[in-house]
């Protein structure tokens, strides 16, 4: 179907039906939208600069109440948490944004905690991350993880607004802000991604961080707190619609073309 | 939630509503199943050979009527087609499969007539690869095929099936048996996957043959034909069910695995 048709064709709209209510389905083994990550077109189009949003909020929201993601033009870093969407623009300042926005990539879920875990002394993010893979038993499923405390010390960076032609992002992202904050109580929503993950996103940890307050946050870039409580979503259905832009924009070197934005 | 629990969960049913139906949702983007390729498992976790069936053919054929794939133990070449599973064994035998038989690795779709075309004069795989580059506009897509014809010549193979422990793919597919057959009617389904797609399936094309009678039919090796009507359905929604196996299995060097298991 062609692709101006297919955006007027309504969506399939899934009735999950809960435990119990069919005896007759339990060999069925495909992912309810708890145990199911959505994702909107994949890391190695936004790598290539392709930032115009094309689903939105409203749409994101059927499919998850948390999440992380980015912002048409690349305009901040997106976290969703409670089923609201929150923008940490560039300067540091937080809104939520409009249900009729749209994005260009995202990752989002039903929350649904499986595991929790409460973590003491932690100096950084590679020591968080280190933690957290303790509780990572199957690497060929996604995690999505929530964390709730209070930080001594957050390090975090949000993007500007991009103007077309769109750079691509590891050009982009040279313009970030990074913001230090010290005891700050709040929220990181992260994902982790199997290594085969390849173009589609991105393998290992990616965390977004927002204050209590919802006045503070961003991509998070480091880490240091005394206690904290991890919840984790273990998934393994993955559901993902590909950007309709033609992406003319090739990723050459996609392993240091991630590195280069994620650091 | 546990593994184990998961399996009993009744799946996502989805509710396809058709055009029209609702035009309160006009800027909704999601996936309607008929464009939607729906996987089981990735192509990293099969190469890594975990060639347990988890999903019942039953439940597969709510998510498509043509594809591609495996059995359980590895035990020859799946193809969907017209909502019939045909297994094609090393034998070179090919038998319908009951609904309660399991796959540990397939890709079907509602095939949905995009585009048709005519080919003629093919003088191999390569050749027929070339033609069908020509109706790929979109690399970001998937693309499904179904080419109806007669065909001169069809090389095509297929794997026995595997003991445990399991070997990894490329050396069970060292056992491979290769027909040849001659001015043979049928259909090949094929698959085309974004180079994005990296450990999640194989970049480019991939062939299942059955011939028109139902009785011979392969992964296909090479072609020769003069005329066949060509078929494509273009998808930009991609679903995938993780295995349930714990994959010990380390795949290093992906690429070379594939070229491996591929020719």
């Amino acid at each position: 179907m062609k692709k101006k048709l297919k955006v007027l064709i309504v969506a399939a709209v899934c009735a999950v039906f809960l435990l119990g209510c069919s005896n007759s389905t339990k060999n069925d083994v495909t992912a309810s939208k708890e145990e199911t990550l959505f994702q909107v077109s994949t890391i190695n189009s936004l790598l290539a600069g392709n930032y115009d949003g094309f689903m939105t909020f409203s749409e994101l929201k059927r499919h998850g109440n948390v999440g992380i993601g980015t912002f048409n033009a690349l305009d901040g870093e997106l976290i969703m948490i409670d089923n609201k969407v929150y923008k940490i623009e560039s300067s540091g300042a937080v809104v939520e944004v409009p249900d009729s926005d749209k994005t260009p990539f995202a990752a989002v879920t039903y929350f649904d905690q499986d595991v929790t875990k409460s973590l003491s002394n932690v100096a950084s993010l590679d020591m968080l991350e280190q933690e957290l893979d303790q509780l990572i038993e199957d690497k060929n499923s996604f995690y999505i993880f929530r964390i709730d405390g209070t930080f001594n010390t957050i390090k975090a960076r949000s993007v500007p607004r991009q103007e077309k032609p769109y750079p691509v992002l590891s050009e982009a992202v040279k313009n970030q802000t990074v913001f230090n904050y010290d005891n700050i109580s709040g929220t990181l929503i992260g994902l982790w991604c199997p290594e085969y993950i390849g173009g589609v996103n991105v393998p290992g940890y990616h965390f977004h961080f927002i204050s209590d307050d919802r006045s503070k946050g961003g991509h998070l870039l480091d880490v240091r707190f005394d206690d904290a409580k991890a919840f984790m979503d273990v998934t393994d259905g993955f559901n993902m619609i590909i950007s309709p832009t033609n992406s003319d924009g090739v990723v050459n070197d996609l392993n240091s073309e991630i590195d280069a934005v994620e650091k």
